[in-house]
């Protein structure tokens, strides 16, 4: 066999993304296809099939795919299943893993949460690469995290870990959150949350701010960090509220896992200085001393539009390699076997 | 070889506690030391060294000792020392793990902080046992934490990962800490923290509760438990508010790692109901729908004389498994070697 492939898919809402990457990270083709157009899933398993072998095809690389990887929300790494994905029509319960890998003639497949996939990518191919404890965030339309430890994703033991996004930042009157409760970090440290805090700003404050010339329920956390560009002060502050209340979460993150990075990704991260500030200042002030100055924040080292189907792909190399290597017994780390009385 | 053994050592501030275990978790023997009779470290592993063979000697056990596990303050389970231990005079860093592989002939010796050893001990012989996911919380003077993921214990890069009993509760105007921060869950959920929440209900109320019959400097978290247990409504606030604050900081636990069990022990966890009413009942309110009634809160199963022995000898088996099995490269868990560009 020459060089070996994984196919990297990345399920969103819209559209779901697929790829061919190789054992360094490189993309070599991907393409895309709907996600919503057909209700039923047989029918989109039908229609990935056929633009993923077309892919394939079209690269020579039909003997060369070792795995696939799916990035998708709400996937569950144990069950390979998606359970009640918010945005998908197919069913409570959708046994993608299965499915994609019948299609696929029995290649192995895996499948995790986006945020998960993106931790993988980064840790194969990435800002990552050789730590073995490191957690990512993803700042979207919400915050996302996976959770790596000893070298390993954190998935829990009902496979859905690693949701930091939903964290209690605020334990009072806190800002409603998506998932049903109130004051989650996602509120407040996500796209929308500093487009949340933008009209709250603007309303309970009175001084001038460029942000005032916006309507101000379509503000977006792209305007604000435009005003704050160009020097205004209350977006500037919204910033920095955004900063420091990320850097104090992280504070409790390093105190539970103490990663050697806290690593970016997503629309937010690239604020650059804006956001890194505060939340450096914050999570500097805010950590316990033993873990003072010890975990970097970094950047993403992925390409943004690479980024899904990276992850995902990394998902796959571990789907190959979890075919190869059956998993031991829930014991075999412990050098003695214990027997109850 | 017949019946292999560990030797389990825990080192406290006043007392070392040492005993010879068999691998069903039985404490064949067990005796102690003085902890501070010596100012030197040398002359404190002399010391060590003759109890533990007289022990090994009285029970013929000269030919069975797999491994010594340690535990101890500030341990850390990668370099093998104590660094700057608040209770011990032997200087900022103690190179405890060799000196004692050392004293006793170059035997595989590890050690780990006291709330990662009573978490090996509770998954090697206790409530724990074939888990591979739990959190272990010990509630005494202050709050420890030992945190199992993948069925490996969470020592983060630095060694010092599971500093649970410092996750911010109260963000603003919350109680001053030992570990010179505010606000930490160990400030208001340990024995002291009870007592401390006894002192303010008392100076801000003023309905009548035995309490009030006690030197307020002087009250226990022991005496709050025996007023709740005789009726007393203020002590049994005291536990209610206690126990929802613990339970609150559990639902952001859950959301990082997923834990099949939280597991409780120390002197607060015997509380019974008192404590655990309210823990569950905030930690269902407050968690996650999707993992809500998912992770059980439970009490430990290992009696809490033989706790700290057993939980540092179950280090004592994963001493000679390291030792054994020396560990692959950071990279080994992934299928395929990434390179730098």
């Amino acid at each position: 066999m020459s060089k070996p492939y994984v196919i990297g898919i990345d399920i969103g809402g819209t559209n779901t993304v697929f790829g061919i990457v190789d054992a360094r990270g490189h993309v070599v083709a991907s393409d895309s296809i709907k996600t919503l157009k057909n209700a039923d899933f047989d029918d989109y398993v039908s229609r990935l099939k056929e633009g993923v072998s077309r892919l394939i095809s079209a690269n020579d690389a039909e003997e060369k795919i070792q795995g696939i990887g799916i990035g998708a929300p709400n996937a569950n790494y144990y069950t390979g299943e998606i359970l009640n994905p918010p945005n998908l029509p197919w069913g409570p319960v959708i046994p993608v893993a299965e499915k994609i890998s019948n299609a696929f003639n029995g290649i192995p497949v895996a499948i995790t949460n986006d945020a998960n996939a993106a931790a993988l990518g980064e840790m194969t191919y990435g800002a990552a690469r050789g730590m073995r404890d490191f957690i990512m965030i993803t700042l979207g339309t919400g915050v996302g995290s996976g959770i790596v430890v000893n070298g390993q994703l954190v998935y829990g033991h009902d496979g859905f870990a690693g949701e930091l996004g939903h964290v209690i930042v605020k334990r009072n009157n806190g800002r409603i959150c998506g998932c049903g409760r109130t004051g989650c970090l996602e509120a407040y440290c996500s796209a929308t949350g500093v487009a949340r805090t933008a009209r709250e700003f603007l309303e309970l404050r009175t001084d001038s701010s460029e942000l005032r010339n916006f309507p101000i329920d379509e503000i977006t956390s792209k305007d604000v960090y435009d005003a704050a560009m160009s020097g205004d002060k209350v977006a500037k502050e919204i910033f920095e509220y955004t900063g420091t209340i990320l850097g104090q979460a992280f504070a409790d993150m390093v105190a539970f896992s103490s990663p050697q990075a806290i690593i970016l990704f997503g629309g937010l991260a690239k604020s650059g200085d804006l956001l890194l500030k505060p939340l450096t200042e914050a999570l500097n002030k805010s950590v316990m001393p033993v873990f003072r100055g010890k975990t970097k924040v970094i950047l993403s080292e992925l390409r943004e539009s690479d980024a899904a189907v990276l992850g995902a792909s990394a998902l796959g190399w571990e789907a190959k390699y979890r075919a190869d290597n059956p998993p031991a017994s829930p014991k075999a780390s412990l050098p003695v076997e214990v027997h109850q009385e």
